[in-house]
């Protein structure tokens, strides 16, 4: 089952992706909900980002290649975490499918993309299990984890290297039935395959994380766990179309900008 | 003019504090809102954090005292920013006065206090200078930057020592008018005055800190940053009551807790 969220005319609703239209409801998927008007096409309505999470976690270096090649990049020692990392990422710098990625206009041309599973939370939880710890999930979604590089050697905290606005696509929806074991993550530039990986191959998976983070926080209804990426991407520019791609879920596409440079 | 926030029975809403009581308002103090019911007794309902941030900025070391000290204590050396250093918090921990801070089973004795202004935003601004920055805030609350110092030096991110559940009281409500370089912070535990300060003594101001920020970040109403913590906290214990006071504001009271250990 593929949820959604998305704007008609001034109404945000949840719906459900059908034969590739959508089903509104009333409710959502968080509590109770019913079909609500007739499906609508794709083209009439306009996607937001599938959850609108208080809380947004994140896996640390989370894939070992990706710990590896960064390390190189950074110019520092690849330490892959012996166990669950856990970062966070401000709420701010979420934006939907098809919005456009602004680079602010002092950055660099160290700027990056980073395809990535995200866990979207269905349930108050805490103190989960490496066993339960999957019973409080709703389904999973596409984030990219966007950066910008250079900032990231001096921004101890990422809070502008990975959270300047609109640094934070997330969709296009939630697919509720994934098999992660099997998933592929696959992200084009213009069209081009640039990077390919198993979405399975973390260090720490979904179960293991969730139940390192409730040890010590609760989780909400609509909070989301990035979960991190592998290999180490290609840089991109204004202009770029970024297409990322998870087998069994769908196509998170976004498409770089730059912010004009201000006067003074 | 003191805003803040309460339930009564299952409703919350915002309200006026005056003459020791509250008006409750329809509205909000973000957009419209006018006086509705009438005025109710502080033991007729109970306050609320003041605010719901949906990101919660925090100033990096922004006192010249503290950081010396906590270089000390922490067995690094004191470097003092250059220039204003954001962090933020998980919104996940926001609690609101009067409610128990909750140790973790497992944490250390090092367990401390950070009393600190608060400034809450009241306008979705970007792009503020350091002379328009103020237009966006709407007052200033009370924050108790909560922290497992054992666990801070292993947790890069903060992720659980400062942000573990109920670490961030925040309260107990909005003071729209304030003189911050006339103000003192004051925290005394169990009565007892532990730690004073020049509220004001900040090595960047709330103007500087809002125009770094929103060079790269929206911020929206409800949204809050801390302004950081002068001189070096004790450590609390389950049982200990603590009140911040900031004159001008208020008083913020916790009680410690401690969560019972878990069989397995």
């Amino acid at each position: 089952m593929r949820w959604c969220r998305f704007r008609l005319g001034q109404k945000e609703s949840y719906g459900i992706v059908v034969n590739g239209g959508v089903e509104p409801v009333d409710g959502s998927p968080y509590g109770s909900y019913q079909r609500a008007g007739k499906p609508l096409a794709m083209d009439e309505i306009k996607l937001l980002a599938p959850c609108v999470p208080r809380t947004m976690y994140a896996a640390g270096s989370n894939y070992l290649d990706h710990d590896i090649g960064m390390a190189a990049l950074m110019g520092t020692v690849s330490k892959p975490p012996t166990a669950p990392y856990i970062n966070y990422r401000m709420p701010s710098a979420v934006i939907g499918p098809d919005e456009p990625i602004v680079i602010p206009a002092d950055a660099s041309n160290e700027i990056q993309y980073e395809g990535e599973l995200v866990v979207v939370i269905g349930k108050q939880a805490k103190h989960l299990t490496a066993e339960n710890a999957l019973d409080c999930v709703l389904g999973y979604t596409i984030g990219n984890d966007f950066t910008e590089r250079n900032w990231q050697k001096s921004d101890r905290t990422f809070w502008r290297c990975k959270n300047a606005d609109t640094f934070k696509p997330l969709g296009p929806w939630i697919e509720t039935d994934v098999d992660v074991a099997a998933m592929r993550t696959i992200v084009r530039i213009n069209g081009r395959v640039a990077t390919e990986f198993a979405t399975g191959n973390m260090l720490f998976g979904v179960s293991e994380y969730l139940s390192v983070l409730t040890s010590y926080v609760t989780v909400y209804p609509g909070d989301v766990l990035w979960m991190g990426t592998d290999l180490v991407p290609e840089n991109v520019a204004p202009g770029d179309v970024m297409e990322i791609e998870i087998t069994g879920i769908g196509v998170l596409r976004n498409t770089v900008t730059k912010e004009r440079a201000r006067a003074g």
